[in-house]
Order: structure tokens, then sequence, then C-alpha cells
């Protein structure tokens, strides 16, 4: 397993594009007015960064052409994360990641995106652009367009530095029939790649936690991934993020929804190893914790390899491995062979792990 | 002009529906959490009343089947009022009334929405229960389904009880133009009732102000009233709602994106009494107060009297009147002819007239 520790452009960090010529270097209630101040921020923050036609019209509502004969897949998603900036991006690369990847594990082409901030009054515009440049790169990257959007402020101490909403629109051929609900007994459980990189690169954030090399979060948008593995099979059965809650609760979905047994192989979780001593130190089991680049995908043994294969060659993909089987004898159920051998329940976290980490 | 004082439901007031069986009477970190905790507040708050068999697939997306031969129209709306329960309505049903109206203003049906919670921790979820059920029977009564969600809890502190965010999709058919930047030379303006209602309903709350009928929100899904008008012409120009910054900034916007002249009558403005009243004790003109079930229409002269007709048949377009027309000879003014016969121009305003109206 190798780390991955480059990106394109580190989000985390400063920014590349010109600032703009506004009156005040931070956000008032008057940018949020519907007037001209609130006008000026949209234009020169906004709009000048997602370019687009769509967004251009500057109308109310973004208008869609759509080709016939498929279906729509649409998603929503509040990003409340907290810092905003983190090691690896902050919270608008991630807004955009999180979205697309909720499009496009239902198998569909992520197309459109809409963006909705929650300003709080006196938020340094300096760190606003910050964000909507991680958006721009993050969506041009991922090849998304935001067409439409929404900017509201609210007075100091009624809201944290900036929320953003992203929804999403995707398009789905109809032979596609991905669902949670769609796991069977034989299936193969495929992960694509190391766990708990967000949420240790939030916490160690947020700890104040020095490693030898800085963990970064694995935000990323998944679909170009997801394409690679569509073109290997259509058979694939379920697909799904491992967000909020991790592995362990994307498992039990798949396991509750379909009525399937899924046997873990604790051993075949990629993990990087500062990750797992970070995850010791905190008392936390890597498998609840959040993901932002990775996907867990049901798939058929008899075209196993060679999904694993194709996502194997993609960057997004490199370490991705077989870490569990499907099974009929028990339903709803997930379960890990641990390396002594014995059997141990993996459930459902009844709460809080790490609040605020998307 | 008459006044409307009768909803169907007052979403301001109590609960209709039995609150669910949790363990907790108020938001914990927990139901934000990805667990088990917060499944059951899906579940049992959000999926239960929102019922639809898109939603209960319980997929991270919704799959919506549309219809070829028609275009998509997308939007994007958070909602961050303040109060949330106010006379008339409440965040709930405004912000599905908010986007519904942003869709339909461009001559689209409004179909699906999606709705994002991000909730204080200790909210209440008597509370809760209250803004779910205004939503889902203002979505209801519009139409609508909500079919996709998302829910983040923060810590208390971080925001001020809930803040909602609604995005939505319509389906436009392909030959209707409406467009901010379609406004004619000729034109008329008709505004769909009467101005400021929303706007002196949440400060009469704020200020605790009394008149002996109580200021009710105009709140209100406004597709109805839209598909009345484009029975009797596919020819409407442009239509917008004067939400934030109220009718002069819509028509702002109407003349500068058209680069035309808009010579009202302030006269013809319908006002309720005791809303005038109460913007003059404090101090705010009218015309730049927000609305949220009003709509202002930019119509060729020869259908306007058979659109104002169809429109004051329709129960949230009673008191239509025409307020204005369209004028050639100065690009991108708003002007209002007073009592006095005298001119003055009405401009956007530069800031914040009365924040978290929406």
């Amino acid at each position: 397993m190798t780390q991955e520790h480059k990106k394109d452009f580190d989000f985390s960090k400063g920014l590349q594009c010109p600032m703009p010529k506004l009156d005040h270097d931070t956000i008032q209630m008057a940018h949020g007015s519907g007037g001209r101040l609130m006008g000026e921020l949209i234009e020169q923050v906004f709009v000048s960064n997602f370019k687009n036609e769509v967004l251009d019209r500057m109308e109310d509502q973004a208008r869609l052409s759509f080709e016939p004969g498929a279906d729509l897949v649409y998603t929503t998603d509040s990003f409340v994360v907290d810092p905003i900036f983190f090691p690896g991006g902050n919270i608008g690369d991630l807004a955009v990641h999180g979205t697309v990847n909720d499009v496009c594990m239902s198998g569909a082409k992520p197309l459109f995106l809409s963006a909705a901030f929650i300003l709080e009054e006196g938020f340094p515009i300096h760190d606003l652009m910050r964000v909507v440049q991680a958006m721009k790169l993050a969506a041009e990257s991922a090849g998304v367009r935001i067409v439409t959007g929404d900017t509201k402020v609210v007075n100091k101490g009624t809201c944290d530095k900036v929320f953003i909403n992203t929804s999403g629109i995707g398009r789905l051929e109809p032979d596609l029939k991905l669902s949670v609900s769609n796991v069977q007994p034989g299936d193969v459980i495929i992960l694509s790649g190391t766990v708990a990189d967000h949420g240790m690169a939030i916490m160690t954030q947020r700890e104040n936690l020095q490693f030898q090399n800085e963990i970064l979060s694995d935000s990323a948008a998944l679909n170009g991934l997801v394409e690679s593995m569509l073109d290997v099979t259509r058979e694939i059965h379920a697909m799904r993020d491992p967000t909020r809650g991790g592995v362990a609760t994307t498992l039990n979905e798949f396991a509750t929804a379909s009525g399937v047994h899924i046997q873990l192989d604790d051993d075949a979780i990629p993990m990087r190893p500062d990750v797992k001593a970070c995850c010791e130190i905190l008392g936390v089991d890597p498998l609840f914790v959040a993901n932002e680049g990775k996907l867990i995908a049901a798939v058929p043994e008899a075209v196993a390899d060679r999904v694993l294969e194709a996502m194997r060659r993609h960057p997004k993909g490199k370490d991705s491995a077989i870490i569990g089987r499907v099974r009929g004898d028990r339903s709803g159920l997930v379960t890990s062979r641990t390396i002594l051998g014995t059997e141990r329940v993996i459930d459902i976290p009844m709460g809080e792990i790490l609040p605020r980490i998307c």
C-alpha cells in the first residue's frame, strides 16, 4: 500500500486567484440583504469563479437541457465541517466532492450542482475566496458545473463561519440498478482505498496532533473511478461512499437493506500506519471514522477481479482491496474475522463519533 | 382590496401530528452522527412525514424519471429566518414556498424538492416536528414531492435553532422563454397582491408590535397562480417573486437586465392599511420589504387585461393590480410617479433592510 500525499492543489493553503474589489474585508449583514452589496458579492466572488453559461444568465433558477432516455439522480448535502480549513482540503472542495460522490454512487454521471452559502457576519472575504476557489477547482476537476446558488448572511454568533449546502443532479442510464437493497449472497465487498483518512485529518487539526507526515483528508470526487468500474461491468450491485459513520455504517446499511450477512476480513482493510496510530491515540475504531474519497462496492464474484484491477489502475482507487464477502446465512448482520480467528459483530454506532466531520 | 386572513392551517401554532417516539426531547449531537440515533430521527421525523415512494427507498440520492421533450429548471435556497415561527407560517413552509416559487417563476412546473437541515444541539424535537409538518403540508398543497434530504447537527451556539436548505427541480416546456432580460418597452407590470406582508409579519413579531388584526406572512406557493396565467398566454415576458429587497429590487433587476425604464404608479400598489402603518412606524419603505407569496410579471399590453382577470380569479392573486409600465426611453431605471405628480427614482437598497427575513 502506497501513501498518497500529493494533491494537485492544496486547498487548505493560500489563494491563487485575485481578491475581489469589495468595499469590505469581511462579510457584512448587508451582503445578505438582496441589495447592491449582495449583488457585488455574488458577482465578484461566486459568479466570477463558477463562471458558466447557465449561471451567467443570472436568473433565480438554472435552466438545463437534459437528453431523453435517461433518469435523473438528485441529492443534497449540507457541510458544517470544523475547522473549515484542514490538511488536504477545505469545506469548499469537500462540499463539491461530497455531492458529486452521492450522485455517482448510483452509477449516474454527475452534471450539475447548486451551491448555497450561509455566512457569518464578520467572516473574512479572503477565507471565503479560498473556499470558493476550492469549489471551482473541485467542480472543474470532477467535470460538473455549479449552475445555481444562494447566499444568506446571519449575525455574528448565530452560525460558525460558513455552512455550505450543495445539491446535485446526475444522468443515470436506465439499465443501471445499483441499490443499497441489491446486495446479494456471493457478492464480494471491495473498498477503494485506505480508511479513516478524512476523519483523522480533521481530528489531528482539532487536537493539534503532530505526525511525521501530515495526515491529509482523502476528500476527492469519485465519478471517474465509478466510470472505470462501470466500463468493466454493468452488474455492480451496490455502491456507497462511507462518510459519516464510516465503513461500519455503510456495510450495516447494505446488510440491513438487502437482508444479508457481510463477513469482513479485518486484515484486508487498507489503512495508513499513521492513521492507525492516530485512531489508537484517540481511542476510535477506524471502521467508524468518516472517509470523503472512498467507495464500497458489492460486486458479483465472477467479475470481482476485473473490477478490482480496473479500480487499482485508477489514481483514486490504487489501494483498492477486497475486504469481505456477502453470505445469506444471517440477515442484517456485519461481522469481522479477527487476526485471532474469532468473530466480532460490527454494529452501527449508537451516536456521535466525531461531530462536524463533514 | 380585501384582506386575506385565513390560512388552511396556521403553521405558526401547534402540532397536528403525533410526536415521534425518540429517546430525547431535544436534538443531541448524536442525531447528526450517521449512527442509530440519526437513523431514528430521519425515519420518525423526516421520512414519516415526507413519505413518498422515491424517498422511501432510503438511497443517498433520489432517482427520478423525467419525461423527454422538456427542459429542467433547478434552484436552491437556504432559509435562516428569525424567528422561526411567525404569524402565518414558519421556516418550514417558507422553505417549501420559496423554492417552489423560484422554480415556477421560470414558467416551469415544480416537481421535486430536496430538504437539508442544520440543527442546533438542544433544539426541541417538538419544534422540529412543527417545522417538518409545515413542510409536508406545504409540499402537498403545492403538488411537489420532497425526494431527498440531509441532516447535520452542530454544537449549541454554532447555529441558531434550525437552518433549512431546499433545492428544487421543475419541468419547463421548451416554448416558454420567460427571462429577467426579456422585459420589453410597452409591457405592463402586474403585481399579484399586497406588498410587504411577510417582512412586516416578521418585524411585528421581533419588535412585539400589536395591531388590531395580526399581520400575517403572505408565504404561499405560487405555481397554481402561474399556471392560470400561462393558460391565458405563453407570451409572458418575465416573472419573479419579490422576496429579499422587495418589489424595488425585483423591478431594478428587470430594468437592468432588460435595459428598459420601468415607470411605477405608487397609488396602484396594493397594500394593507395595517402593513402600511407598520412600515411607517418602523421607518421602512414597503417597496424594499420582502414578500413570500407574491409575483411580479411583465406582460405585453395586448394580453394584460386577460392575464390580470385570470390572476384575480385565483385565490393567490385576487388583489392583483397593474402597477406600472415599461418604457424604452431610459435604460436600467425604475421611477415612480408620486401623488403630487413628481417623479422619484427607485434604486436598489445599498445594504441591509431587514436581516434574516427568509
